[in-house]
């Protein structure tokens, strides 16, 4: 038996973090086992990785170490947390993926060859059943990500709007040549509106 | 202009470090501009995941994780360190370098391919030019490392003794398969009877 892995992607400030629990809230209420977890982090090794990426200077890592950094943090919180989670029949949602990955550190340079690589070797490719694709007009994103920050973004966070708009670019391209997995969810409007969109996405090709 | 890359290898206790400093005082002796630096580690991002690995718990890591974070130390090292030294013209002692990782996290599990492959997408797979494995019997090795550290090895020198024998004969067989790279030195006797045997090793097929 193995569980349904969800992950959810998306720009900063689209509301993944907000819309994950929601989302884990909506599916135990409907008996769900339910595992809520997120990325960088989400096992004790990883979320110690997780400190050594987000602290500390702009330039303190290159972005083929930052690639790396990832995949370390990866195979750890996939090996600890998400495969025995699996392997009892619960469902994962999680707060960023490989997708983050392939979006950021490609947005950085990063070949995404280079990036499922690694993702081969460190986790064996795992892939989520369904990755949910949050998605806001830049502007709106950058409001919500201001109004809860006041402008005090991680080491990654406070990367540039070119830099940002890439990493959207990048998303959306993934989402496009993985159909079967990707859904495009309108991450516009209050937040139990959008938390209904995503678990209609999320179970979409199931029974349930 | 390009340097010398010369790193030193062997398990523990069989004097890497005492002799990578010796070698490198005895080339600023004959007037070479040294770099002198060690893996885990050897830059200030490097050193922050050395802690990582060196502390904690044996289960800590998964093999695999082990090895993505031994990459990503290496990658950080080689970007920020040793191609600068190169690349100016110095002569770049290292000790330990990637035959480390083929050698403890090939005995733990992780195939060579893999490790090669992290190595070739984190560090641009650069080998040393010349690599000096040196020996002992084991019981000799355990002996000076038990003198040192009076038992108190790190999360990984602290492995049992089949695991060593393992890693010894890893290392034997990588000297064995790229004999031009390699150099078998016997690290028995006096500090400095072994260092002028690794100052012939060293230079040996080199103009100086
Ligand atoms: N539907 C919504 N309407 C208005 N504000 C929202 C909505 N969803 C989330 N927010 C607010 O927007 C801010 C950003 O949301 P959240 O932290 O969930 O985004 P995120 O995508 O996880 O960002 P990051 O990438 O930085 O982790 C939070 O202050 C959150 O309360
Ligand atoms: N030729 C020698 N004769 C006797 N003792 C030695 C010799 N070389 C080194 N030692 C001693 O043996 C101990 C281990 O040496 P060293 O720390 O250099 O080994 P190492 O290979 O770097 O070990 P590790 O793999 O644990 O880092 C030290 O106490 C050192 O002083
Ligand atoms: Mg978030
Ligand atoms: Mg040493």
């Amino acid at each position: 038996m193995s569980g349904r892995f969800i992950s959810l992607e998306g720009g900063e400030g689209v509301g993944k973090s907000t819309q994950a629990r929601r989302l884990a809230e909506a599916l135990i209420q409907r008996g769900v086992d339910v595992v809520l977890t997120r990325e960088p982090g989400g096992s004790p090794g990883a979320e110690a990785v997780r400190a050594l990426l987000l602290e500390g200077e702009g330039e303190r890592w290159t972005p083929t170490t930052e690639a790396l950094l990832f995949a370390a943090a990866r195979a750890d919180h996939v090996a600890r947390t998400i495969r025995p989670a699996l392997a009892r029949g619960a469902t994962v949602i999680c707060d960023r993926f490989i997708d983050s990955s392939r979006a950021y550190q490609g947005a950085a340079g990063v070949d995404d060859a280079a990036i499922m690589a690694l993702h081969a070797i460190g986790s064996g490719g795992l892939l989520p059943d369904r990755t949910l694709l949050l998605s806001l007009p830049p502007g709106e994103a950058a409001a919500r990500a201001m109004a809860r920050d006041g402008g005090n973004a991680d080491r990654i966070g406070g990367r540039d709007a070119a830099y940002h708009a890439k990493v959207a670019t990048l998303l959306a391209s993934f989402a496009r040549a993985e159909r079967r997995r990707f859904r495009f969810v309108d991450a516009a409007g209050a937040e139990d509106v959008v938390t209904r969109r995503l678990l209609v996405a999320a179970l979409d090709g199931t029974a349930g």
